[in-house]
């Protein structure tokens, strides 16, 4: 979740991207919502590295985390010098290895990077939605990229791959459309969210709302939450890192000072780090947008939507095989959940692979260049691959 | 930290107690501050429970944490259902037992209980410090109660006492005036903050900061930064439970619903408890002194001011005996820094015993009545008083 990511500069790159749109559920067939409201015309942002094999069977589905979009590898012109989110990862050579993988990374339902969220004009007043944007789920956000995968004429998926908020969708991917996921990545997610990260995400909200720019969601013509969302991201951030990433990263470093200021300035490496990543933040990401997304990851349940409470029967009828990957020192979504994952996969006699990672970044690990994460997804696929062109109908 | 406290109902009161005040300092005779500020005069609202003996040997001091005023025990009239904020261990017969000693709560300076602080009228001008109100220190905070100490005609002290922000400033007491205190209970504490520990802190100022009733610190003439302080309660409130302790008391469970609103209303139980406990503390806590209170434990480092770097040389000049206590799902302050202290402490060859309670509760811990803790403490002060009468002038 963090744009903290040192980028991997001697990995090939997948070179110039290029962010397609996709809009479907046009009115009157509108896209019906998992709350029973209705949402459409719905358009998706996503983009795509590497080639759609002649038979549609290397398609890697990547989903981002809270503040991630489709731009997930390679970059927008040859001058651009900012790289996708998940550029260590994605191209020639790298852990999904977009010289055998046909990458397809879609921007969320809710979101602010080009799919339909709440900065969207509603096409009922021609003005931006605010919170007449209904709430959608994980489970809706999946539901528009199936539409994606279908429009791109994909019958199965080779896999779908996602950490954190993305690695819910890809659980749901896998009950909701089974026949459609050949195998699946999940990485520092959970089934649900626990009641501590429940509080992060409502906290971070309520300083959102508690900035009078809000106004209650409507503030697109006017000064924008700025103070409000820097604080949000904030919260988010030391989340998103741990006890020991921030010892080793800041310890109490004084930042550019030799003594304490004795007055409310950041004394603290740490405290500027936060200023800065807030301030960072406001000006590529709306805050409706981060209410929308947090309280879909809040809402998340997989064992009580499709399980009736039973982690077991939830995944009842997932046919893929499982990459969980879960990071030590991840305290927004520890290891034991990611564990709970895999028990409940061996209970239904799934074929998974579990693997928790020595990592002192946090929850931000996954997001982090680290060969032995890169090793361990590169041939998970490339097993999938073969086992898929070898018998290609057995799931 | 928290008000969450269930009483001893069964537990003999103190009674009526009385909020006490003593000023000193006063001008031109004022409080030479760590940062090089001077402030007078400076009152200390405090009250005392017990009888202070003939020989005046048996004397706690009891220091409190963030949100805690001088209120320890008891009650304030017959009709005042509100006990102290440490009833459950203050009183007869209890782990504070004041049959056998004579008992002082001192609120700290830069608070907002009836001590000095940014909320107070500055005698210069006659209106509220706000931000002219110097930063103040632990080792400021613990400079005024030893002016209070001297007033009480205390030479030494049987113990100091407390957890969190208290037992910093107990640990300064036994490095600052060693041959003042026989023995010290360090609960919950640490010899500095970690940068997690900074990270919160400066993100719930950045919450007050973000207030535009905040006002640079000058909101006494109108309305207070209410929404700003709740959101900034409600992040410390996170950091005083633990991942456990949410679990246990929330889980997902809703509040008053069968389903989800779909809408941005407190869904969960967890939500709304957080929502209740920021408006809650808007009512009795001043915005300036969260600011003042977290930035003077965010300074506090025993370990360089006293050590140079080094814990052992820290500690080198206390003499007191000790007992440490941590709390095992405590993540503000882990285990691991209390056993920090503990070795630094044998290392100097102190009197020193330590236990980590097994405590669902995180870092409120020591605020949630507990046989176990009390009995540790009982035990404890029952040895220090016996060993200072049998032989009153060793240490």
């Amino acid at each position: 979740m963090s744009e903290y990511i040192e980028h991997d500069k001697n990995g090939a790159s997948v070179g110039i991207v290029q962010k397609r749109f996709f809009t479907f559920a046009h009115p009157p067939e509108r896209l019906r919502l998992e709350s029973g409201a209705q949402l459409g015309p719905v358009t998706l942002a996503y983009e795509t590295c590497g080639r759609l094999s002649p038979e549609r069977d290397n398609a890697v589905l990547v989903l981002h985390a809270l503040s991630g979009d489709s731009h997930v590898a390679g970059v927008y012109t040859a001058e651009d010098e900012k790289p996708g989110w998940w550029d260590f990862m994605v191209g020639p050579g790298k852990g999904i290895d977009t010289e055998r993988c046909f990458v397809i990374c879609s921007n969320v339902i809710g979101g602010c990077a080009g799919s339909t969220g709440p900065s969207s004009i509603r096409p009922e007043t021609g003005r931006p939605y605010g919170l007449d944007f209904p709430v959608v789920t994980i489970g809706d956000m999946v539901a528009a990229q199936k539409a994606l995968i279908d429009h791109l004429g994909i019958r199965r998926l080779l896999c779908v791959v996602g950490g954190s908020i993305g690695g819910m969708q890809v659980l749901e991917w896998t009950v909701r459309y089974p026949e459609r996921v050949a195998s699946a990545v999940a990485l520092a997610t959970t089934m649900r969210h626990s009641a501590l990260a429940i509080a992060f995400n409502e906290v971070a909200r309520q300083a959102i709302m508690a900035d009078p720019h809000w106004n209650r969601g409507d503030y697109y013509d006017g000064p924008k939450p700025a103070t409000g969302l820097a604080v949000a991201r904030m919260i988010g951030h030391i989340t998103y890192l741990s006890d020991e990433a921030m010892r080793l990263k800041f310890g109490r470093r004084l930042q550019d000072k030799s003594d304490f200021s004795f007055n409310f300035d950041a004394d603290f490496q740490v405290e500027s780090y936060l200023r800065y990543q807030g301030r960072k933040f406001v000006d590529r990401f709306d805050a409706n947008s981060f209410l929308y997304i947090t309280k879909a990851a809040d809402y998340y349940d997989l064992i009580l939507q499709h399980g009736a409470g039973s982690a077991v029967r939830a995944f009842a009828k997932a046919r893929a095989r499982f990459l969980v990957i879960s990071f030590t020192s991840d305290w927004l979504y520890p290891t034991y959940q990611s564990r709970e994952i895999v028990k409940a996969l061996k209970k239904n006699g799934r074929d998974v692979s579990f693997c928790e990672i020595e990592a002192d970044w946090g929850h931000d690990a996954f997001l982090l260049p680290n060969p032995r994460l890169s090793a361990l997804i590169h041939g998970f696929l490339e097993r999938v691959l073969r086992e898929v062109r070898t018998s290609p109908d057995a799931l």
